[in-house]
């Protein structure tokens, strides 16, 4: 199970971070680096057409403002993509987020909300668990977390 | 190979079609229907707990306005929920774009573009092609496809 | 008087303790708790079926985001729902505001301002007030404080 | 059970017929007239002056652009007052949902969707069936059909 | 020469005491108060009623969120009616904006830029200047006094 | 009693007219040309330079999308400058809303709502009436007139 | 004196013979081509990896909703790459205006309005002027002939 | 080779310096200077007027809010116009970017994101490479060391 985690730039390293945090939990091997459609195209279009060779199952693409790694990578491999829109200087990720999903058709990005790091984790962990049923047991208990935490919210309210 | 297409309303009728001949035309079994998240709260809960048991691989749910169908399925769901906005009659598919991708730490919502039908279908075979490797073979025809669409319409300019 | 107010997440707590300041205000008895449409989605139908049962005449929703609650709510229960929309992180809080106000056709919720935490408990109060004479009496006083309060700003500006 | 509808200008009217007819579905006595917060300023303020005595229960304001009328009777009685935003001729009705639900601290206006006439009249409803059980029994009906329409709905999707 | 400036809370006091120099610097007479559309309707009209008896010639009126000051006295008086859109705590002024500049036809408010303190007070200074010439010379003074500040700025930046 | 109204484009012409028809109405003469901020900066210089000579009292600046006419004028000429954004062919006029109203500190436009083109022309009455005391009795009655038509709905209605 | 006009799909056609038009008026040579940032990823880069040794001196890109066309050859070539946003199906051109201007540091495209087709085709010429002193003389020209149109138009108006 | 760089205010200052550094860095002549197309607009035009004579090749203005400095020197030279827009107090400099980009048909401005200082340089290298040879070999330079910044940011990752 290898999941690729790749940014446009060092300051989305937090998001990764969160991102790998997240994968990591689930028992998920990550790769991660940065990569820029803009300054790097050429190195983008290798890593995204070697990606499913080595052994790679789902891509997460980190970017803001006129965010285009995502897409650029679908436009190659034939892997899922993940998009996850970074809050911008200005525009509150508002060009992040309509960058990433408002892909033409025939080549899609999967996207999550604006600064959603662990979600766009999450989402690469259900769509491994597709293939992984060792992946459903552990997801099913996460949920049970996330359940559970209202709980203690509640608690916490009293 | 099993995605159910889950729409709002008849009204969205027109773009579950298209999702549906994209996934057919990889053979995917398709499973289609209405479901309200705010009409038919229970069955909404129901289908979604009941998906992983009857086979079905991914789920993709199209709704407008305050869009609130992929959300409620992907709180109960382990499967992965492929989110359709549907453009509104007002605010042009804005409203329902940000009611579907921006979702809460925890329920990630693996959203396409605004309309963008095909799209949702296509990801859903990246998805299934995790699992299955006969569709990533048909998968990367289809970007052949593409790329020959081009040169088509290349032909088209001269 | 009875007015449950539930909230999406703990990190709307100063907004439901503002909300529930207000209704105190005016004697309405109040059960506040968290409940999130996407992790407790089969407590928040729960809640929703039993609330009228339970004596509750209102219900305040608070969330931001992709905010589901009150809409998932408003397709359970016959009870006036009002959909409290929170700030969020990132776009300012006009994704919850879109997602808690733009509802289909035959679930409608009564949505107030971004954060207006106050006016979701004044506007329960109102709504109570439909049936219960004395706090029309006392609702006519509020508005004799604000309207005192514009004096008051008014010998702080000489 | 007495609702008034009141709407800014008789381009509104097509949003108050659907209004009514809603009301009228429900049993509910209806007073409809155009009222401008501008054109006829002190007729508004009699209006919601006298609302109340007169027996109306709830108040259902209908206006587009920058749009005050709910706000500005919001501001005189203690009604319940819904604002129906109309979608504007520029703008797509951004500016109308902005000008009614945006209501600053102290005076509410329970807000519904753009264009949203079923809600409006459906809101006014459940907060009237808080006073007469009756009405209880009926909106339980109608949350009926709403489901029955959507198994009519997969009736017509097979 | 009289000018009213109004505001829906002491909260808009920075922006009052903004408008309030401009004015003076041209010898303007100003009253200044709070007067709220919905916390103070009646004195609200009252104040636009009785405001050209008592020589007012210009009012500037400042609010932010749904802004109806402006909109409401303008429909009362027959004087100019300046509306100031002050920043909100949420969406940053653009409901200001919206709810004070896209009023209906008939009633038209001139609408400044949002927080545009200043050049609230320099257009009312404007419009007194058609009737009084001498406001003319000293607003020709003060453009003058713009392009001088222009060229200090350039010697700064050498 | 004169005022300009210059417009961007001969495409403007309709909102020229209906400007026109209002300042008619009321016996102000009207100059009516096209000037562009852009293809013909010296002319829309010159005008605005020379316009205070030539008797003109109030100057009506009809553009859209990046709408500079309105502020260039401001720029140069002491009379004030009603600023009417046009609806654009994208974005709804928001384009040209914002370049008109958001003016830097020392230079108003006093803004209208997109395409209020009548309002524009009001606005015109109500500033020269600041100076002509027959054109505010006139005024008043166009005011009853406004509120006649909103009885005239209301027997529509019935 | 040679332009690229490449466009994301052939549906921007009617765009990118609006270019062409405007190009040919001064004498420049065209290569017009589709080439698509996702479905012919590779020719896109070798072409930007090609065009200055082609003679090509200046890249216009069209594209709508996620338009990375001009972003991505933006990063290979050191040509001025000049975007031009379509209008999209949904939203209006906005995502597309964000996905080409917003460009992170290091990688510019110079950005014409949504659908300003000729802008595009006059801003190359401008760029080419700087080299080939003929073409300031024909743009010179050209600024005349808009300043006649609004001699023209004023004409029209009268 | 030498380029103007133009502000609105000595606020924009900071963008201006990160502009200087980065044509500095190629070794173009700058001149600098603060002109507001509002507060100057007789030297504005001046300035536009005689830019080509006195040798300078491309202009960069930047100007935040209803920012239309760039378009106004766009109207009057044939030169290349770059408009930087300047991130505003309200509103995020969505409408200084609007009001920059937005030109009219004949008149175009070559528009980079807001705020993008660096790159309205670059991209006024860029333009000036089409003539310089020299300039080519130092952009190409500039590209590897975006591409090497990469690298670093990946070794940072480590």
């Amino acid at each position: 199970m290898k999941v690729a985690v790749v940014m446009g730039s060092i300051s989305d390293r937090e998001l990764g971070d969160r991102v790998l945090s997240t994968l990591r939990r689930f028992g998920v091997d990550v790769e991660m680096r940065v990569l820029s459609a803009h300054r790097t195209p050429y190195a983008t279009l290798n890593f995204a057409e070697e990606a499913e060779e080595k052994g790679i199952e789902v891509i997460i693409a980190i970017a803001g403002k006129a965010a285009h790694l995502a897409g650029i990578i679908a436009g190659v491999t034939i892997l899922p993509v993940i998009g996850l829109p970074a809050q911008s200087s200005t525009l509150d990720g508002l060009d992040s987020l309509l960058s990433v999903v408002q892909m033409p058709k025939g080549v899609p990005v999967a996207t999550v909300g604006i600064n959603g790091a662990e979600n766009a984790g999450l989402l690469a962990v259900q769509i491994l668990a597709t293939k992984y049923p060792e992946l459903r047991a552990e997801f099913k208990e996460y949920k049970l977390e996330l359940s559970d935490e209202v709980s203690k919210m509640n608690n916490m309210l009293r």
